[in-house]
């Protein structure tokens, strides 16, 4: 595939998509969203990788839509442009490898959905995440999606309606990443925590990512009785007896895939 | 509007609603959600204001119901006072402002529930917040709605449980208030935030308002197919156009309202 | 009841459920769930008390499911193992008593998903929390139900794709327990939690019990107006106007039951 707006490369079983117009601080141009759109499908339709990193070439992660292109949209393409962002943010969530987002500089507005719709999230000390849409009279209707079934309400309205950064610290705090780090420490750390997921059953981990996403809308009962169904059968596989089988017998599992 | 319970200044684009009966230590009575609901309606209507700040006068934020009306009510009269404040929180969700709690004291259960239906809230240091109605044999299941969608279901169920208080410091670590302020300050954040909110397009705030809480009760991608049809509209506005507009030429936008 | 896997002792209003199979690490095999359910729905039945506290023997929690067991089972029988879980979750959920996880060593695994369906948990400052299924290629799909519903997504991700320990101090800010408490007191922290809730009105705490799980998944002002129905019904029990009445004239209540 040929790549115009991002980078890619494989370490091992780990994915790297790089997203690469730092002279726009990543902007999420519709050109941006449809290559990354087209690229996690191919990642996720091949399975050559376990695990995918979305990092940013430059000073930032992603400052979030181009608000050039916005402005010179006609409404019709503007549709066009926030469904293709829609599509992007369905396909993390449909692929069957854990997606990591690792911030640092800050990420804002489409470019925070992004980190809040990435299963996982490690930054550094000095990231920032916002949603400053309100400042420009353009509410960030989007991104309020994800993040507020990351962070809880009132801290979600905050953002949301002043437009302030939330620091890293805040953001671990409340839920928003998973881990932060000395920037220096940044790379390693996330790679660390990719190789982890990486070195476990492919399989296992698509059908946990699929089951996890499907119950966490159900009701609560709805979701346990669901779950067991997947549970049951996730046991019966071949990568589920070898590492039962391997954990009795006090030895290193060896996966299928 | 003639007040009995309550007081109300504006302070630019600010409103400010003071729940006024200090010697009852602002109990909800049915009169004052009447009068509150009837208030937030006008100020909703009438859009001379862009936020709202709901606080208490004297020693407590509020001390939730008043038990001795409640004690004197016929069973019709005692679902029309909670369907009362049912529709009072309803009118506080629907107006297209957003509306701060500014807490001191105590607020307790159906003055918990307020902070917590509230969009936002700022608290004192020495600020505390419960839900006691266990200890008198009556739980607070109004209040837990809201307390349970703000803060996890463990520390809501704790709170409801022991009928304990929760510190401000945990209040803000929880998620039920966004800032912990010395005593001496929390009038002034609180009208800090106000005026940072009062200063963005009023418009598009409301939409956001709307919107957030439409969003947060969908399935994750209803909800993000649902908000980027809101976002597309929004990005059409003349606020919005004006926004953008003003931020790529480095300039300070002009709302139109 | 004969108990083979638990121990089951009444501390005047206080009922202690103590997983007894130290030798397997508390491990929650068929035989165990079953009798586990049973003892809970006798005592939620009988209610001879008012607060149910869970623990385990030995030096841990529980380990989870018996992964030899589950091994050895036809995918038959798996799918009963996984629904006896379920249906014991249900109980915990159903039955009138508010239910209290007291937490030391370990708690992994079906382990953890017990500690996130009780209503409480108070955890000893050494304890662990895991969901290590993907280490075997047995995603903890069962456990991520409840795990998802106490703390964060990213969290629960984080816990469930890298099969890390939750330490005790993130498990409380991230809002998995309640309290956590220095070894020495973590028997004397629980049961002082649960003397402070059987002091209360066993009907009004089952009233609550039941209405705060039944409103926690309904859209907001669905919930709300159910809650207003439950609390007006509470509110004309004799228990409550015992309690109103007691707190007006400043005396202790006395609950009818």
């Amino acid at each position: 595939m040929n790549l115009n707006y991002l980078l890619y490369e494989q370490n091992n079983k780990i994915g790297i998509v790089s997203l690469n117009r730092p002279e726009k601080r990543n902007a999420l141009s519709r050109g941006l969203l449809e290559e990354l759109a087209e690229l996690l499908t191919e990642i996720g339709t091949e399975k050559k990788v376990n695990v995918i990193i979305v990092k940013g070439i430059g000073k930032v992660f992603s400052a979030g839509h181009d608000l050039k292109e916005v402005y010179e949209c006609e409404p019709q393409e503007l549709l066009q442009l926030f469904q293709t962002c829609y599509y992007t943010m369905r396909v993390i969530r449909e692929m069957p490898q854990p997606v990591i987002a690792q911030v640092h500089g800050v990420a804002t507005a489409a470019g925070c959905q992004l980190v809040a719709a990435c299963d996982l999230a490690v930054a550094s000390e000095d990231a920032l995440f916002g949603t400053p849409g309100v400042k420009i009279g353009l509410f960030c209707s989007t991104p309020a999606v994800f993040l507020s079934r990351n962070i809880g309400r009132k801290k979600a309205m905050e953002m949301l309606l002043t437009g302030d950064f939330m620091s890293a610290r805040d953001a671990l705090l409340y839920g928003l990443v998973n881990k932060v780090v000395a920037s220096g420490e940044l790379e390693e750390v996330t790679q660390n925590m990719a190789a982890t997921i990486a070195g476990y059953s492919a399989s296992a981990i698509a059908v946990g990512k699929r089951a996890f996403y499907q119950q966490i809308n159900m009701e609560d009962f709805q979701a346990l009785n669901y779950a067991s169904e997947v549970i049951t059968l996730n046991s019966t596989t071949k990568d589920a007896r070898e590492g039962i089988s391997a954990f009795l017998k006090k030895r290193q599992p060896k996966w299928s895939d």
